[in-house]
């Protein structure tokens, strides 16, 4: 056979277990936290595999989790892949009607619940003839009785600690994970054992997320997210101790966990960073001497953040991935040129995307289909690819053709490339205003409207025009007391100063709030639905009507 | 296609010459150093590789070099492999039978030849049928007459600096590098595209030996054996300023570079460093405060060399490989729990082979195929396997059928595993000591009776005996006036209180000096063809006659 030899993720866990059987695997639970080694996590993954096995779980099988991070999810982590079956983390926040299709579109042979979570799921099971094959076993310690629910413990009692693990190849399926856009049915996206594998040692590079057996790492990002982001992989190949929050950590629970256990480690969204920051500012005394790093996702990482860390000696690092990417695409770290560079620089760079990781290529491609000048301004959709970036989505042709050209994936992210390489996300390919045979970012818009007094929040969405093919409109939710006119001369008056003409908007509607989805993010095809008859400014069609699009 | 893009060499380059368009890659020639960028790196890879394309090379056509390290060398290591050829260094220190075996075995079309080595290959090819088909570029600026070569510049010239670079499949063959046993022919062990990639991504981990952009980075090992290491490549992926220290450096020529290009990261053999250690204790006054680590590997590190280089601030991170392995298996980083102990523990810890690098599985062999304990004391034959080790050898099914076992590399050497995962070298299989069901390490009793005053060189051979397969005979070369037979008592007595009773040679016989491979280590082989029809000790058969191996 020529080259080496399959690339999964069974050396990883192996090597942890031989080289660091004492270090411990930590959960944090309501009755408290819960404290295992890798050798005893490696003896129960070796006891989760024979349990599959006498269910009669074959090679390509797929088991769900419903779950927080934890422990026990943590075993299913290597225990179903390293096994030949595939894990399907789903994500509990999803609407049951999602639940159902994607139980479904995986064919889940079992689903491994959270107690705190079996009602959410006993609700989308219920009735529902897509659950009509899935078995389910409870990661607490009590019979869920709503879904007939085997308690974990004793799903896996009384088998074996050893088990012949399998040589997979690297193209086997480890991993599923569906993303949840804005439109449209969830896609669901593979991980082979490779593509894992990849994401692992990229994620280990210098450029990427490095951990080494002294750290301490504690996810917060869900473990149905992404893998939280592979970084339950990445602990255990450099035999790192792992902390997991349990569920719905607050910030004092974040607080203790990092104190009590020397977290060195950590990553999660803003929101639970700036909850840490604000717990601590609220008075509450927190000792962050052990956290190196906490990896910041999902969002930008706005700038004061990063500069409250700074000043206590936790390094943001700013990270961009997507479900498509294992996830991680890139990563802010300074380059050797701006080590040198005034503090506000390093911010304004550490605040943006950042570099792209060693081992994908990306390019950066305009309306016209050019590729942009790399300057900061100029913008377009970012296309990657990547042994860790998928090619496909899970069963779903029609997503693929869309989704995929040339063997890049087109991420539907409109970014700028500074001089020095830092990608900056502007805005997405659907949001993005097309007018004129120019792109408007609605993001920088958004921003800048949001920055005036008496806005308290802002959106600016393309509506199709005769002429410019879109225009914006901006929709402004104004605090009570403000004088609407003046502000609106306000607003259009500095975006004048600030922007091209033609960014200014034709309008200025006001509204009650900013309709949301199910994530929290602005959802601008609700607002272009409610005013698709109307026309708001000159020019303006009905969207229907609209001219084609390039 | 289920799974990532393949995984090639060519998003490193890419991602230097993007991010990195301005960092140095520097060469020590005998008329001064050269300089270029990583954008005029990539614009000659470019124009190399379309010059290879109208010599007519095709994918999988294999191109040599015969080179020390240097920059244009260093342009074939991406110009070559990108391109879909198949980059073959070939050793310029092996005989000339190896030479042209390995020339004809390769199928090389053409072979990039250093000025400095061209009376050798000229000799090798002169008047030898395998060269018929092979033409010559030379590495220098003149023309080589008796090689009827082309400069280099003159085959790249005129070429654009633009380069449709191909997407490659992940097998494919993109480097070839011949082991240089003591026995048999060379073996040639391929490097695909993945391998390469993968070898590179793991060399980037904290347990490897990572690299980033800040780093200055002087392979002294040679580009022609097992790439450098890999280093070119990873510096590469880590956008790291690349010095090559040209033609026979000397210590002094290395001191200059690493002071006048402040250089942070070096690779070699222990002569090397030992070398730089001899030429500082001179009295040479030696700037050393750019160097971080020296990663010594091919022997083992002496403590006092990591001892004194400690001193000076420079960490000795020992590593060991095989062409196998392309080349990295294990290297001596300290532990975690290792950190505390005392300075003593850690040396000692560090001057061992080291730790295995994630994503690699390996298991050692006892004389009956069980696994040895992890003990530091129990030693058996080393099997390893992974994504970066090859699995055959090219083009020759009779030395992949030997030396291959289930998937694994069983790669000759005898090595012990202790408690916290250190593995040592204590021998090769071929000269570990077989004697009644148990092994005997050869090495381990020559550094024992090298110890004694009296002792210039030893070395111990196994020689055949009826009772018990084999016993240890020794070899002595005695300083000049010592009494012989004194000698040979104090060491056998003092062997009996060291080793068990059954370790003890059977015999301790004078010679004149240790027959020595061309590569300069002891040749057991020879004596044991010089003394197989003698017997030596009481109860020993002719080799012909002994009783079958297990």
């Amino acid at each position: 056979m020529p080259g080496g030899h399959s690339q999964t993720l069974r050396p990883f866990l192996w090597r942890a277990e031989k080289l660091y059987g004492d270090t411990e695997i930590v959960s944090r639970t309501h009755e408290g936290r819960t404290r295992h080694t890798y050798s005893e996590y490696a003896d129960r993954t070796a006891q989760l595999a024979n349990a599959l096995d006498e269910y009669g779980i074959d090679r390509g099988d797929r088991i769900a989790t419903f779950c927080w991070n934890h422990t026990r999810h943590f075993e299913t982590y290597f225990g179903v892949p390293n096994t030949g079956a595939q894990l399907h983390t789903i994500n509990p926040l999803l609407p049951d009607e999602h639940i159902q299709y994607i139980v479904e579109d995986a064919a889940d042979e079992i689903i491994f619940v959270d107690a705190s979570l079996a009602p959410k799921l006993a609700g989308a099971a219920e009735g529902a003839a897509e659950f009509d094959d899935v078995d389910f076993v409870s990661m607490g310690s009590d019979e869920i009785d709503a879904l007939d629910a085997t308690p974990y413990e004793e799903f896996i009692a009384g088998h074996s600690t050893d088990y012949d693990w399998p040589d997979l190849d690297g193209d086997q399926p480890a991993g599923l994970c569906y993303t949840s856009g804005t439109t449209g049915k969830p896609k669901g996206v593979e991980y082979t054992q490779s593509m894992l594998w990849s994401h692992t040692m990229a994620s280990q590079t210098p450029q990427g997320i490095p951990m080494e057996d002294s750290d301490v790492v504690m996810p917060v990002v869900p473990m149905f997210h992404v893998n939280a982001w592979g970084m339950p992989f990445t602990a255990t190949a450099a035999g790192a101790k792992h902390v997991y929050p349990g569920p719905s950590p607050d910030p004092a629970d974040l607080a203790a966990l990092i104190e009590e256990e020397g977290v060195t480690v950590s990553a999660g969204v803003p929101t639970v960073w700036l909850g840490l920051q604000e717990y601590v500012t609220e008075g509450n005394d927190v000792d962050l001497s052990t956290l190196d790093t906490v990896i910041v996702g999902g969002a930008a990482a706005p700038q004061s953040l990063i500069e409250w860390y700074d000043d206590r000696g936790v390094e943001v690092l700013h990270a961009w991935g997507m479900t498509e990417l294992s996830p991680i695409g890139t990563v802010s770290h300074l380059t050797n040129d701006l080590r040198d560079a005034d503090y506000e620089t390093q911010v304004d760079k550490r605040s943006k995307q950042g570099l792209v990781v060693p081992g994908l290529e990306f390019e950066v491609i305009d309306e016209d289909g050019e590729e942009i000048p790399w300057d900061g301004e100029a913008f377009g959709e970012l296309r990657i690819r990547g042994p860790w970036v998928t090619q496909e989505y899970f069963a779903r042709p029609d997503a693929s053709e869309e989704g995929f050209e040339d063997g890049w994936l087109k991420t539907g992210d409109v970014v700028t490339v500074d001089e020095d390489g830092y990608l900056q996300l502007v805005d997405r390919t659907k949001d993005v205003i097309k007018s004129g045979g120019e792109w408007i970012s609605s993001v920088e818009l958004e921003n800048a409207i949001m920055a005036y007094d008496g806005v308290s929040e802002a959106t600016v969405v393309g509506v199709p025009h005769e002429r410019w093919q879109e225009r914006p409109v901006a929709f402004v939710v104004a605090a009570d007391s403000v004088d609407r006119d003046a502000l609106v001369e306000e607003i259009e008056a500095g975006l004048r100063e600030e922007y091209p003409k033609w960014w200014v908007p034709d309008a200025v509607e006001f509204i009650d709030e900013v309709p949301k989805t199910a994530t929290g993010k602005f959802s601008k095809k609700d607002l272009r639905e409610r005013y698709a008859d109307q026309s708001l400014v000159e020019g303006s069609v009905p969207e229907d009507d609209a001219p084609e699009g390039e």
